[in-house]
């Protein structure tokens, strides 16, 4: 019986806590759990210096106590093995909305009153300090960006062992602690989350070391893990590949003795995992240890509230005494509860910690919550970059060869692979080689702890020291890949564009996260940005088919903020070097890059791919046929993909109707068609208006749905006259050009759209029509009847 | 070793297989992988009556093989024991792309050619059958709605297993079988997915027998599941709370016994556990038997091609030799490849399966294809609904109390439930008590098969007989729910607003899933639809802060098919009393419902509701002062706190200048707003303009972001005079007033919209403008200043 095992071998043995040691630690605990109460409750008489009554009281009372004291209780044991081991730590808060375990510490490290001097080491510190929290105006009842020491955003739950596995590695010297709350252990990305232990290694990550917390509640539910057998928790984390240790109880004494035994025992573990992986250079995939902790919500807080349990259940979730404003017992019952911290014994008269508490608290960086990695932009240094320009196509003529714009990506992000094989790393769900970024796999390969095969040797590209990180969760992808630049680190993560959306919430977060801290928080230093490549495009998916047909993620990005996004739509191999070089070398931002994977036409050399990319947005004077004069019509484009269908237009369009004049715009950076008031990178109204005319009809051919590109323009001029074509959800088993038809993305819909919308060619261009409505019915029943074997029916290339 | 003991038991008893059957069986197999191998090649000479030659083969080559062979040994093994117990079992497949096993056993079971008579089941059928597969205009290669018997849309991975779910529950005759891939194992969605047989009741619901497909690789990766060590997949999925056995080797005829005994062995356990819980009426958690399958990915394929190991290897994914129509050595391995299944044996003289193998498969509805249970509107029954009308809250005046609208929506959907005990369940990421939908559990509680504790008695409100879901898993909830109405059910799903972000991608797969079934499927019977209440809402996120604030999901929704989506705002507890009726009795929709939860001001009677959802959008005539003339200004709204803010606004204009002609317009039905031409629920151009006029000034307060109105209107003639206030992500810590008001949705920005845009006014408000400004800061003052406590500082009732 392992469980039983793990639970009572501490016992047996010596204990590892003296007396003294014990009575200071709990009394710390006790600290803490005054503060998280003091943040619940009061906005005066913090210290309960005098009889507590109504007004020292919020008046709306918000947070959540459930998590708070075990959280604690395992953050002051972490702080004792800090300061005996002199361990380099930081901790992850996954329980949601459990704030105030990580703000009473930080507090009482001093570094709260640090990064906000006004909530200061003294009474009236302490005062603004409560009240603050969940306050108008103050800060969150979760760790938001605000709180010194958190990487982790707890609004939304599942993603803080991800984190935490992306903050471990890269950093040999670090040990993650990684509270896991059992509400969020029943979300899925959380649950697959636990198998990021094949993925790390010894020698050069750091450790992670998870405490799940069986407080056994959620808002209103009991948990899972916390209503299976013990056999079966035990079972289900060696399952997963770990070295669970319980500890499990509610008497204080008794607990601290066991949580101190087994936190030092897995700190043991870690390092003799790490010393005979370093030593030897080699190594098993390590069964890492992971601590299984079992209190009852709520601890030390009221048992009982009018006769219902609260202590141990769900009604501790929040706020356990709900109306002391209002109840005279219940405010009593408030004091009482709070004064049973004894305050009085643990700040002394100035409303300071005393100095032996203080004492317990390690010092300086190594405090947690002033741990440099948990601010990560302190410690980021910029990429090593190679020129971007060596990886360049040699493109003499706009249109005349094809190339898979990713595959050459690949190069360029192998490169920076090799000049960065420490703090940099490349993320993709089982699809960098789909996605035609191969070339990655000569810098670095694919990170694998797991068992190996002789047949993986042709071809599986496996390696315990590779760094691309390949998993099929997005989820743990995007996790790892937060964790490592909220650490000051660097990446690249490519993706399907239509299963982007899975991280869609990922996304929000992050981005959430990032505004608060660039706009408002000065002490939190820039961090690499998250580079997201999304490919395998709508456009072709027509093998795929309808399922695989989903641009829609440039909607839910231009939801956020303007100061922390950016899309780019390279229309080429060069272009996308480009822009690629540029986002690696950007903070605090999401980058998003839509590029196809497939072979297509090139079209600007090096040079006039840089100018056109720093521009975002230009005419192609090569394309166009207006002098530069006022043209009839303007043939714009956003996405490599629409960008070749509508140079296919221009040249059926200059081959049977000469006389017409097309002015060809294209667009990379997407936010520069929005109000410059509304994005950093928006044109002027001048500006915009000279490329896109006042009056004339706009075709714009866009790689996403259609409404997107009038959500940025609607303000514009000539809005108007904008007609924009893209997708619309019609799709299925299809030939590339049959899908751009269905959807009429297609050169002959196109043509046919200039044709409808200049006045004077409607006569003119009659026959025309019919010729190229023949020739959308020609190529779809050449398609039915011929298959997929030519992809583009008519190569259509430029120049003609 | 519990491992071996499984993998070795069956070895010691008696063989279950006859050599005859064992024979049979081998060859139906047989017969499913060279349906299989044909449709990834073949566009003619289906039964190789000739030796193979290039134009035999398809151009383009694509599809999956790699599971196929695994996956059709498994349905082999379900068709002997469905006909020897008489089972009524579905069949989910969970291996993405692996359609190709599941419609050759559709096509051998007579099914595909009923469904799809010109595949028929002769020489000129199969050829048929073959060559759509993966080409234009033909089917997917994976399994989309065009798939007889499947439930489950392969294209995007991880819910099979939560859609197998809720196929089970309240079926208490059925078995799903769920075939889960290794790859879609390691999603996060699927891995908790695991843990719902803590929700599965042995009296009232049938069972789930999971299938873990470990056929080691992913599309270019071995699979972590199958490269831990036995004992940990042991322990994982014992400590799940399944009794797993393992189904291991690559020699058919070893493996035909095993699986043989095996599947047996699971359906009897099965049935033991029905018995025993339905004849006496109680049970333990049962510990359902599932299959640990071990096979080698592409299994009786090409062993090596060029040298490089492909049958058990990533490179049999998805076509083992790519090249056959270049390569004659390819070429004429293809034919070996196919012709090791004799064929000739396999199908007569016609074409068609020969009759001892046809009589392998069950009969009519018994065939897995056939059941009804996977073309679940075959099986709906309307609800039996209470009167909504009932549940009317009474309102004698507009704006004169308030009341929580989810709340009153709670009771109805009780009575909902009631009414519907086999048929209905409601779900909920452990917030149908915070969403105030707490009535609810007086029809029915909590389903939870884990164990209970005495306090549960105390309001945690579990049964092992409840109807209402609730895990921390906004996947797995919508999973099951999906699952329910795809078996022919109902139900009903309330979220945070914020995070049902999480399921965007699986509303995205789902209304694909729809427009497909509705628009080209007439033999796919239409089913319930999604209902979703979104609540919890942005402007009542005040405390919760920044991350719970994300209206954006309304942006993902407009992106699908308009056939199959729509979305209501109801301003009020009867109108949406009145459009969750609405919702509840339609087919083949996503339904979003946006409404708070917090009390809210109530407006309109019951009557009126009816008539104003009915409508979907109307005039407000008591909040209007136009005598339905030509207004000065429309106020426009569409959601139940904007609104409210609106009609505040309104009441301090009509106070401060009465000279002023306002109309008040209300928007319930989002899609009102649409041209009529792209959503059967728009507005003709007349309708529109007869509401929002032709020309002027229209103050538009959206609940969600602003961008969205100007999508759905940009090409009305009055769009230009659109002015939309909505979410512009700004909040943190906030009273909803001040939140109002960051965003500029509140009533005192609002009214300095109407002044700063009605020209004849801007002389006259100016007075007016300063105390505007004056009450927002006030406002704000106030809140930094008091705390919380009172959400609307200033509770401006209508009529004033």
């Amino acid at each position: 019986m392992s469980v039983l095992e793990t639970l009572t071998a501490p016992e047996t043995m010596a204990p590892t806590l003296t007396g003294d040691e014990l009575r200071r630690m709990n009394a710390y605990w006790r600290a803490c759990n005054y503060l998280c109460a003091g943040m619940l409750y009061l906005r005066a008489n913090p210290l309960l210096r005098e009889p507590l009554k109504v007004e020292h009281i919020k008046n709306r009372l918000l947070g959540h106590w459930g998590s708070d004291p075990g959280q604690s209780f395992t953050w002051v044991h972490l702080n004792r093995l800090i300061k005996k081991y002199d361990l380099n730590l930081i901790y992850v808060s996954g329980p949601g909305h459990g704030a105030p375990a990580t703000l009473s510490n930080s507090y009482m490290e001093g570094v709260y009153s640090e990064v906000y001097p006004d909530k200061s080491c003294d009474e009236a510190g302490m005062q603004k300090f409560f009240k603050q929290f969940s306050f108008p105006g103050g800060i969150g009842s979760h760790c938001t960006p605000e709180t010194p020491g958190s990487i982790h955003e707890g609004g939304e739950l599942g993603y803080s062992l991800s984190h935490g596995f992306g903050a471990a590695f890269d950093n040999p010297d670090l040990i993650v602690t990684v509270v896991v709350g059992d509400g969020e252990a029943e979300t899925g990305p959380l649950a697959t989350s636990w198998h990021a232990n094949k993925f790390l290694n010894p020698i050069h990550d750091g450790a992670v070391l998870p405490v799940l917390h069986l407080n056994g509640y959620k808002i209103a539910n009991p948990t899972i893990l916390a209503r299976i057998t013990p056999e079966e928790l035990d079972q289900l984390f060696k399952g997963y590949g770990w070295k669970p240790y319980v500890v499990e109880g509610d008497d204080p004494t008794l607990m601290h003795e066991r949580m101190a035994t087994v936190l030092e025992q897995c700190v043991l573990e870690i390092r003799a995992i790490q010393r005979q992986a370093r030593e030897t250079g080699s190594f098993e995939r390590p069964r890492w240890p992971m601590v299984i902790l079992r209190t009852p919500k709520g601890w030390t807080g009221p048992k009982e509230v009018d006769g219902h349990k609260v202590e141990g259940f769900w009604r501790a979730h929040q706020i356990p005494i709900l109306d002391p404003q209002t109840s005279p017992k219940h405010l009593a019952q408030l004091e009482a509860w709070m004064r049973s911290y004894k305050p009085e014994e643990l700040f002394d008269e100035e409303g300071t910690l005393r100095t032996e508490l203080q004492e317990m608290a390690p010092q300086g960086a190594r405090r947690i919550t002033a741990n440099p990695h948990a601010n990560g932009g302190l410690l980021r240094k910029p990429l090593e970059m190679p020129e971007f320009e060596d990886y360049a196509v040699p493109v003499e003529k706009p249109g005349d060869f094809e190339v898979s714009s990713t595959d050459v990506l690949g190069h360029f992000l192998r490169d920076v692979m090799r000049k960065n094989m420490t703090n940099f790393r490349v993320f993709g769900p089982d699809e960098t080689a789909s996605n035609k970024l191969t070339a990655i796999y000569e810098a670095s390969k694919k990170t694998w702890m797991a068992k190996e095969l002789p047949e993986d040797l042709d071809g599986s590209e496996l390696s315990v020291d590779g760094r691309v990180m390949e998993m099929l969760s997005e989820h743990t992808l995007e996790g790892w890949f937060e964790g490592y630049v909220l650490t000051g680190r660097h990446g690249f993560f490519s993706s399907y564009e239509a299963f982007v959306h899975i991280i869609d919430s990922m996304f929000n977060q992050h981005a959430k996260w990032l505004e608060k801290s660039k706009l408002e928080l000065r002490w939190r230093a820039p961090i690499s940005s998250i580079n997201l490549l999304i490919t395998s495009l709508v456009w072709r998916q027509d093998h795929n088919g309808f399922t695989h047909q989903d641009p829609g993620f440039l909607d839910v990005v231009t939801n956020k903020s303007p100061e922390v996004t950016r899309i780019y739509l390279p229309p080429d191999a060069n272009c996308l070097l480009s822009v690629a070089d540029h986002c690696l070398r950007s903070t605090n931002y999401v980058n998003v890059i839509v590029a196809d994977k497939a072979p297509h036409l090139q079209y600007l050399d090096m040079d006039a791919a840089v100018k056109h990319c720093t521009k975002g947005i230009g005419i192609w004077g090569w394309a166009s046929n207006d002098d530069r004069l006022e043209p009839d019509v303007v043939m714009a484009c956003a996405g490599d993909i629409p960008t070749s269908e509508s140079l296919a237009a221009v040249a059926i369009l200059r081959e049977r109707i000469p006389e017409l004049k097309i002015r060809f715009v294209n667009v990379v950076d997407l936010f520069r068609l929005m109000p410059e008031s509304e994005h950093p990178h928006g044109l002027s109204e001048r500006e915009f208006d000279s490329l896109f005319t006042k009056d004339k009809p706009v075709i714009f051919n866009f790689h996403a749905y259609a409404s997107l590109i009038h959500k940025l323009t609607y303000k514009r001029t000539n809005h108007d006259n904008f007609h924009v074509r893209g997708y619309k959800e019609k799709g299925n088993i299809n030939t590339p050009l049959e899908l751009a038809i269905l959807n009429q993305v297609d050169r002959f819909n196109l043509a046919i759209d200039v044709i409808d919308r200049v006045p004077s060619l409607q006569m003119k261009g009659a026959h025309t029509k019919e010729w190229l409505k023949d020739q959308i019915i020609e190529s779809v029943n050449y398609a039915h009847e011929n298959g997929i074997d030519k992809p583009e029916i008519r190569n259509w290339k430029w120049p003609l």
